[in-house]
Formats: structure tokens, sequence, C-alpha cells
């Protein structure tokens, strides 16, 4: 791309965990970092040992910080697991694996919390610490938690996530704080700035359907210029189980549905190549239709696919 | 020693850190496991990132169950410091060193306490999972701190002990929550069966003098058969601020003084061999003396110790 292309755009990007953390990290490549603020998901956080985890927020940050283990998707490069071995040995839960580096931000981020700080404060203290440049925002600093319905009860999010390994079949979802939590301040100050709003590929049930949620978001959203990059390829979910969700809710496990999904809020839908025979279905939900790779196997693969999300956002603020 | 020369003897050991953890180790190695409980000092436990740390307790279980590290005298043998490593990056508080296998006790403690679980119940869980055979008991469930008053002003107990590493001169300490706490009645009852309770050379102003000052101990301690070991030799505490506390305090930094602050509770007091020309003021306070090589320099040593202190306290019951 041309030497500084971006550099007067103004993006707010919408991110769940692994996918969303790429492409945030494709477009932090690509954008002055002052010019990007990533909003993340919060209703999949949760409390364990009495720490507080936000594994998406996490994914994000160690993303862009470059320490994200890339294996796992979760976590930090070369972290162990001696603090989890220990637990196991002392019969505590260890169904959610946290890394011996990776647990400093778990207290770190539990001791500013209950020193009284915002989980917006901590985040930036925690992105600075880490050197990032591109502000990451939680889409609240209020509690929001996903409950997943399913055939054997109500599940906490991690507790389907991690602990079920997704194996439930899921009936439906409940946001729970969806009444009393609202976006932040900073959050929807970035909306009003934004020359352009990327949905990354999350999921759009549990990852930006929580964001979007908040009050006052979609009705901001609506009149952006708005961009979202496909979470299922094929009819598979890249990670995570957006195709399994789809399907066990009796709908189709597609892109087409992904985008169905978000609208009328998008102007613009980013398919990727395998699917290009569907571009007439998404057109027909009122979208403008992009085809790309949209995998991201490498870090040029992220910027690039970043570049050509921004470059078709621009075209379409131009018509 | 003779074989099962110890087995009808139930002993009640107090004890805070380094020093009364090795003397409850000899004990637990003269002793069937079901005869001794070590009664542990919680007025140096802290809250830390949200989490309940406890820093006797965990000395006395790490050394009984044998992975103490022997260089420290605090943490597990071998343990790694990945998470405070990282936790420094952080800009996070990292005056109290906390190892990642270390953590995970404090984890799991943290977790059950928010269950609803005793401090109590979770230390049998914790011992029980460390193959620990003596009970080990904290002596109350209740919150109970000691603050040091200092010439820098009142410091919690690890503030001042690691934090500032006793540099600030004592002017005196305050127990806080001693109008509130109670012992545990598993502790009372343990004194009930005593047939003798042995004071570990721990501190007696913070370790010990926390434990004796729950409402109750001291009178049922008072009618029992009653030992304790030094904790000064030569002048000079083994481990830990004791000596600079009792020259602070304008008190002369010796045996006789560790004696004069448990009197009138004491029976017998087992002096240091270096000391062996005090044995005529200790007599004076009431106690019977015993000399012997204090100081436990292997597992042996705090087996010899053990075995000659309850030695000692068996001549006492025969008087």
């Amino acid at each position: 791309m041309a030497l500084n292309e971006f550099d007067d755009l103004k993006i707010v990007a919408l991110a769940g965990g692994v996918g969303g953390a790429k492409l945030a990290h494709g477009l932090a490549g690509v954008l002055p970092p002052e010019n990007l603020t990533v909003i993340v998901n919060v209703a999949d956080d949760f409390e364990l040992y009495g720490l507080t985890i936000c594994p998406d927020l996490d994914t994000v940050m160690y993303t862009l910080a470059g320490i994200a283990s890339p294996e796992t998707g979760w976590g930090i490069a070369g972290d162990t697991f001696h603090c989890m071995e220990s637990l196991i040995q002392l019969s505590a839960p260890a169904w959610f694996r946290l890394g011996d580096r990776d647990l400093a931000t778990h207290l770190a981020r539990t001791r500013r919390l209950w020193d009284g700080e915002t989980l917006t404060q901590v985040t930036r203290h925690l992105c600075a610490s880490l050197g990032i440049g591109p502000r990451i925002l939680p889409c609240t600093d209020d509690l929001l938690r996903t409950i997943v319905e399913t055939d054997e009860g109500d599940l906490e999010f991690q507790e389907y996530f991690v602990r079920r390994k997704c194996d439930p079949a899921v009936r439906g979802f409940i946001l729970r704080g969806k009444e009393a939590a609202l976006p932040t301040r900073e959050f929807l100050a970035a909306l009003e700035e934004a020359d352009a709003v990327v949905f990354c590929p999350s999921n759009p049930l549990v990852s930006l359907g929580p964001i979007l949620a908040l009050p006052g978001v979609r009705e901001r959203i609506a009149g952006a210029n708005t961009v979202a990059v496909t979470p299922i390829i094929g009819g598979r979910a890249v990670k995570g189980p957006l195709a399994k969700m789809f399907s066990e809710l009796g709908r189709e496990s597609s892109a087409v549905e992904a985008a169905r999904e978000y609208r009328p809020l998008l102007r613009g839908f980013v398919l990727d190549r395998e699917d290009a025979s569907r571009t007439g279905e998404i057109e027909s939900l009122g979208m403008r239709v992009e085809t790309a790779d949209t995998l991201m196997r490498d870090e040029p693969g992220r910027r690039e696919l970043a570049a050509r999300v921004l470059r078709f956002a621009q075209s379409l603020a131009a018509e």
C-alpha cells in the first residue's frame, strides 16, 4: 500500500477474541496508532479464584503487543504453567488454563479494580505497560455477561466455551446486565469521531452482539460508515463455535447468516473468496460486498486484509 | 530415641514462621501424626491482588510437606517467578515475592474462602492435598492483624517485615481485631486434650503473642504442661527481627527477655547452650530450664531438638 495511505482515517474496530484480535493487529499495522480504537467485548469475562479474567481484552492486548501465543490463540507465547500444575495438585479447578505470565495480567487487573479503577482505566495501564500504541477499550465498565442457554441448562460463557468445550447444544443466549450496563464515554466519543467502524471477524452472537446491545450503540453506528469481515468461511467458523451455534439455533452456518445478524447496521461486508457465490444474497440484505482472502494466515496477511477493509470503507464513504 | 517413645503423648505446638515450622517439622518426625496439632499465627496474614496470603501457615505447611525452600525460609523449593517478572513489567507491586507454585496456594485458598469455607477448613484441604499428616490449624478464623507502630508511622506487618525489611524502628504493636476474634473450636479442643503445649522458637511479640491474645487461650494454657524453645541465641534472633524489636523497645535482646514475655504461662524453657550462663535468671522467673543446641541446622537436628523438648515436658509432668 502507499505510505501513509490511511493517515487521515479514524477507525473504530469492534472485536471479540482471536479473529478480532488478528484484524485489529492488521489495522494497527497500517494505521497511525492514535487513529485506531479497538472496542472489545467483555461479556465473556468471568471471575476465577477471585480474579477478574477478561479473555477477549487479553487476547486483543497480547496480540497487539506481539506476545500472543500463536499456537493456542489465547495466553502468552512461551508461558509456563507451574502455578496451574500446583493448582491441580491442590485439587483446585483447573479447567481454565492460566499461564504464569498471563496470571500477572489478571492479578494486576484485579488489584486495580479493587483499588477503584474502571476497567477502561485498568486496560489503559496494562496497554501502556505492554507498549501498545492503539487504544483498546472495553465496551462497558459495567457488568455484562453472556449466559448460554443449552440443552443442559444455563451456563456462564466460559463454562460453556472452555469447561464444556462448546459441547452442549445452544438454545439461546441471555445477556445478563444489559438493562443497566452503559457503553463507556470513551467508546461513544470514539464512535463520534470515527470515519469508519470495522466489525472484525468475531462471533456476531456472543462477541460483537453484546457490544451492539449496549444502549445507544446501534443508534450511533447506524449513521456511520460500517464494514464487517465475515467470521465464517465456507460454512465453517475459522475459530470458535459460531457455525455450531447457528446450526443448533436452526440457522444456516454461513457468511450470509452472519451478515444478516448485523443488518441493518452494515454498509459493506467482506466475504471470503471461497464464498463468492453468495455475493448476491448478501447484497440483497442491503450491503455492498467485497471478496477477499479473509483467513489471515500470517502477519502480512493481517495487514493486507486490514488495508483491503479500509479501502473498501473509503470507497463506501465516497459513494 | 526409643521407638514409639512418644506414642502416647498428645502435643499442641504454637508456631509462627520459619523457626516454628522447623520445630513443628521435628515434632512431626517423632510423634504419630494424629498426636500433633500445630497452631499457627495468622496476624501477619494480608491481602495482595485480592488474594489472601497466610505467610506463617504457608511456611508451616510447606515445611511439613517437605517442599519448603531451604535457602529463603519462605516459598517452595525450586519455584519459578515468571508471574512475578510479568507483574513487574506491568508496574504492579512486586515487593512480596510470589513464586508461581506458591501462588497456587493463595489462589486455591482465596477461592475456598470466597466459597464460604473457614480458614480452618481451607487449611485442612490444603494439608490433605500436600500429604501432611499432623493437623495444622490457624489460631483463629477471624480477622486478626498485627500493626507495627514505628518511628515512620503505623505499618501493616508485611509492609514492615517484607516491604520495609524491618528497617523502621518499632515503638509498639496494635493487634487489630483482637476484641472480636475468637480462637477456633478446634484449637480449644486440642488444648483440652494436650499433654503438653510447646511454644516453638518463634517471635513472642508478633508470632506467638497474637495466638496467646485470643480470649480464653491464656487461661486454658495456664493449667497445661508448657515448654518453650528460645527464639534467641546469644542475643541474636535466629531469623527475623525479634532482637532488633527488643532493642528498639528498650529491652534486652536475650533469651531471658523472651522467657519473661511468656511468664507466667511457662513451666519449662529450653535455653541454647550458648546462653547457659543465663539459666539462673530464667529459673528466677519461675521456670525450669533445659539447655540444648537449639539451632536445628538440618532435619535430624529438628528431630533431636523435638525429642529433647518432649522429654523435658514429660519430666515436668512427672514432677
